[in-house]
């Protein structure tokens, strides 16, 4: 059988429960594709804090970078709130991504026609919204120099950061974004505040610049704010976003709030070469952490994700995806997504009926 | 009578329909109150830039901080997208702003029970939404330095910008968003990304600082990518946020379309002294410009928050408040917000019938 080694990522809060999930899955769906895993479990984030110190440990990174692919629960909880920033979780989820150089973050938001009542959105509105944002990870105002504290010429304190972007981290995103859109309905919205930021003005003229060669794809411009806007208008109208790494972080989750189920929302995130990253969109609830409460489709799903643009195993990400869509099918929800007349089922029980479809 | 001189910059696209209508409304409730306005009307944004070439003239700035406040119709459209930086009639928007020194900007996204179907959330979820959006206008990622563009250390081509706060213009967002909060519901929601950003953790730091002064009222604080999912989620749970000026961009006009109507929405941008900008958060549409099609309310509106905000002239501001609550009361809608069984006017019939009720 084909091997692949896959780094497994708990994480904190329910990360654990919701990847043990997950690793299950990928084991039952690879034995049916001929595909055989080699799993390693290593620290990460709050966990990490608490166990080795820092939130991504070298030995961490190490085996990330050596896998074939990595898959990530969630991270961060009340009780780090407080760090200084290098022993904050979120710190070790930014090292990972910077040290994995996953810079094209696919953020799938799709309203499934089981789970369109759970939207706060009008039936009419949600119904057949399917969205990819793709976020630039790995640049922009998350890792721009420089940064920091300071005093400003008044003698007062100062905090800095700085939006930088260059020709060739647009081009990368944007090749990703124009190969995205052209395998799905051919329609890519880049979403910048050019009439403001100079990084934006750039961003807008190496987009448009891509644009000629993939003639297939239609290019359009929008400004953030007016997407934040369009987005809760009329979402049907947008079919693939490429934005930078901060407004790809409040427009996917806006993207994703539409669906009204962001337990069920997967993502990927990929470089040029290496192992790419895989997550759940959603957090570490720490409120429901342990209680068998959690809903472990999205990391199920990223499974799916990992198993498509991870390695290139497009059975096996289909085989996940149809399963988990005859499990919503045979009626079986999380608390999250429960409405009248389904089964409410936890954490675990969700996993063993995927199993049972996969 | 007591006498305020008002300036009026109409602008363009729909600016010029509006603010018509909207000087026509002040003057009529100001007489019935007492006040006498001395209008000017100035140039600014691409009307500007077509007959004196640039967006915001020196004469134009000169009148506005020479006057009581200053009435802003709409800026911007197609023709001078394409313009370099300092000719987009953006820049004039922006000059105008800093100039002025009008650093909190206050936008109220409510759901009017009159409008509640034009909103894409279900009614249960739109119904009573009440938020104040504070906003701050004169600092951050717009005008920090430095920015530009420039050469990398592989000779790449490079956009930046700089996102910076100081703690004083922290302190004076925050003490204008904590006194609005008190006057509202008691609540304010400070939206940051400390998580990843120094700026926003001196934001953070600052806006906590202050908390103990404004006893009464109860500060909480929230990521921006969490707060434009909450926005959709539950948007009934926020009273007034405050945040800095390109969160503030996204989620104001995030926040506005919640309602649905956003040819309804008015701002207010305050200093410390001198006059206030009050203006509509709508743009200036261009496709509908000189064809009597567009809604006066929001700019009627934005005369309100003049008379309040800028001039102390409650009785007037309630006056005219109230003269649009009655107008749609009566039936009467513009094309963004018509409704089976009610009337459809344009931009001049509208402001007929609110001057019927003032
Ligand atoms: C946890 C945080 C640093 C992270 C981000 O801002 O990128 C998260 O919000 C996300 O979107 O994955
Ligand atoms: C026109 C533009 C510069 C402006 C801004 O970004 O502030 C607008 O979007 C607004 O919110 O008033």
């Amino acid at each position: 059988p084909r091997s692949y080694s896959v780094t497994l990522l708990p994480g904190d809060g329910i990360g654990p429960e919701v990847v043990s999930i997950a690793k299950d899955v990928l084991s039952v769906a690879g034995s049916h594709e001929g595909i055989e895993f080699r799993f390693r479990e290593m620290p990460v984030g709050g966990a990490a804090i608490d166990s080795i110190g820092v939130p991504l440990p070298e030995e961490t990174l190490a085996a990330a970078k050596e896998s074939d692919a990595v898959l990530l629960g969630a991270i961060g909880g009340y009780k780090w709130d407080g760090n200084e920033k290098h022993l904050k979780p979120e710190t070790g989820l930014l090292q990972l991504r910077a040290g994995l150089g996953v810079f094209a973050n696919l953020r799938p938001a799709a309203v499934l026609p089981q789970l369109v009542d759970s939207s706060t959105l009008k039936k009419e509105v949600a119904e057949g919204v399917d969205i990819m944002v793709v976020r630039e990870l790995t640049g922009g105002i998350y890792f721009g120099k420089p940064r920091g504290f300071g005093t400003n010429d008044k003698g007062e304190d100062i905090g800095f950061n700085t939006e930088v972007y260059s020709a060739s981290e647009i081009d990368r995103i944007a090749r990703v974004a124009f190969e995205v859109a052209r395998k799905r309905r051919g329609k890519l919205c880049s979403v910048d505040k050019a009439n403001v930021l100079e990084a934006s003005m750039l961003w807008r003229k190496r987009v448009t610049m891509l644009a000629s060669k993939f003639s297939d794809v239609q290019l359009s411009h929008m400004y953030v704010d007016n997407a934040a806007m369009q987005l809760i208008r009329d979402p049907k109208q947008f079919d693939t976003i490429v934005t930078n790494n901060i407004f790809g972080d409040i427009l996917s989750d806006e993207a994703s709030m539409l669906t009204g189920s962001i337990g069920m929302l997967p993502s990927a995130s990929v470089g040029e070469s290496g192992p790419g990253l895989f997550e759940p969109i959603h957090g570490s609830a720490p409120d429901i952490a342990g209680q068998d409460k959690a809903n472990p489709l999205a990391t199920v799903l990223s499974a799916a994700m990992l198993l498509r643009y991870g390695l290139g195993e497009e059975n096996a990400a289909k085989r996940i995806e149809t399963a988990v869509m005859e499990t919503l099918n045979r009626g079986f929800r999380t608390g999250d997504i429960i409405s009248t007349g389904m089964t409410l089922v936890g954490c675990k029980r969700m996993g063993v009926e995927v199993l049972r479809s996969v």
